[in-house]
């Protein structure tokens, strides 16, 4: 893998309490098997040694389809599992830190909320963002209202211009269904949980949003 | 600081669930100046930006006094602080895994609770053993009961033979009160958190255990 040159137009995240219960190896591998092409493992309130095991098992898979693998927030066990890198959002490790903890070669995703956000936080050592809430979203609680496919093309432009070159995706209440404003306003990628993972299919629902994005994506060339 | 030659004789435990609710950079800093040699950070459930601004504040005062401090599981955070190392329970980084990302200058603490656990679990990495519980105590929740100073001196004994030379600190429970019959167990030192960090005059408080424990020490001499 490489800080570069990753692709994160179908970027699934998968956290346990949003699979229905099912094993977390399965929901990867269906997942990766239906196009996600990059993958992030978001766990909280769990201790450290479940929450490693939780990762060896997901980088496994992740390796075997050879797609990317970042753990939200939990450095050390990105670095434990070795996997790609983190996702870092406000409340996680800062940016700088974790690039010192996991060197050079790590990705490293950040979340950012607002054009005041892409314009003040430090950003330097990110790879690419996660923008939203772009939809409303039951799978994390957030007192502001979702920004929309407009409010995200904004912060993209602006990060465009802060971090040039930087891939930017969409995140909160993605789907198949809801995707295509979203490409259209200049995304990378979409960034799902729900539509995927607490699918009953979870392989086809990947497919669905793989062939959506990529629809999308023509659609707009 | 060095991985040998610490001094664990009286080793606080700071846990802002146990400080009634005060400021822990001023604990930490009465605690020293009472005569703590050696200090954990241990905080459970809070995210870890909170987390690391917590120990960015205690590690400037254990760096003032020129006292190690050790941060309980979170490797990542001991990282980012560049604190001394890091202790480890049964829930928390493997030892192995903590010294990979730490490296070898870094102090590693092990949690024992039996003369089992001695014998079987990976404890190479370790620098220092935490054996306990001794006395009963309200700061940890465990089903298993209190092994008593004879129940110390018993697993210290294995650890002594399949570790030899690396100290070992009784706690759980332990105060100024009952720490002689741990001292004469063998122990290096006593790991205290109420004792010290629930007292209204928490430098008082250290310099009473501090007293006892070397009353002990030379008594046992």
């Amino acid at each position: 893998m490489s800080r570069t040159g990753f692709d994160l137009s179908v970027y699934g995240v998968l956290d346990p309490a949003r699979t229905r219960g099912r094993d977390l190896g399965e929901m990867a591998d269906a997942a990766l098997k239906g196009g996600v092409t990059f993958l992030q493992l978001r766990i909280k309130s769990e201790n450290t040694r479940t929450l490693l095991a939780a990762a060896f098992k997901v980088v496994e898979v992740t390796r075997a389809h050879n797609v990317p693998l970042v753990i939200n927030d939990r450095v050390d066990i990105a670095h434990a599992v070795k996997a790609d890198g983190v996702h870092i959002g406000d409340e996680d490790m800062p940016p700088d830190h974790a690039r010192a903890l996991l060197g050079e070669e790590a990705i490293i995703g950040q979340t950012i909320h607002s054009v005041h956000e892409a314009e003040t936080y430090p950003i330097a050592e990110a790879d690419y963002f996660g923008v939203g809430a772009v939809y409303a979203t039951a799978s994390k609680n957030r007192d502001v209202p979702p920004i929309g496919p407009d409010g995200f093309g904004e912060i993209r432009h602006t990060l465009q211009r802060v971090a040039p070159g930087k891939p930017v995706v969409g995140i909160a209440g993605i789907t198949s269904e809801n995707c295509a404003p979203v490409m259209a306003a200049g995304a990378d990628g979409v960034a799902v949980i729900s539509d995927i993972f607490m699918a009953d299919d979870v392989e086809a629902a990947a497919r669905r949003l793989a062939a959506a994005v990529r629809g999308a994506g023509e659609a707009a060339a």
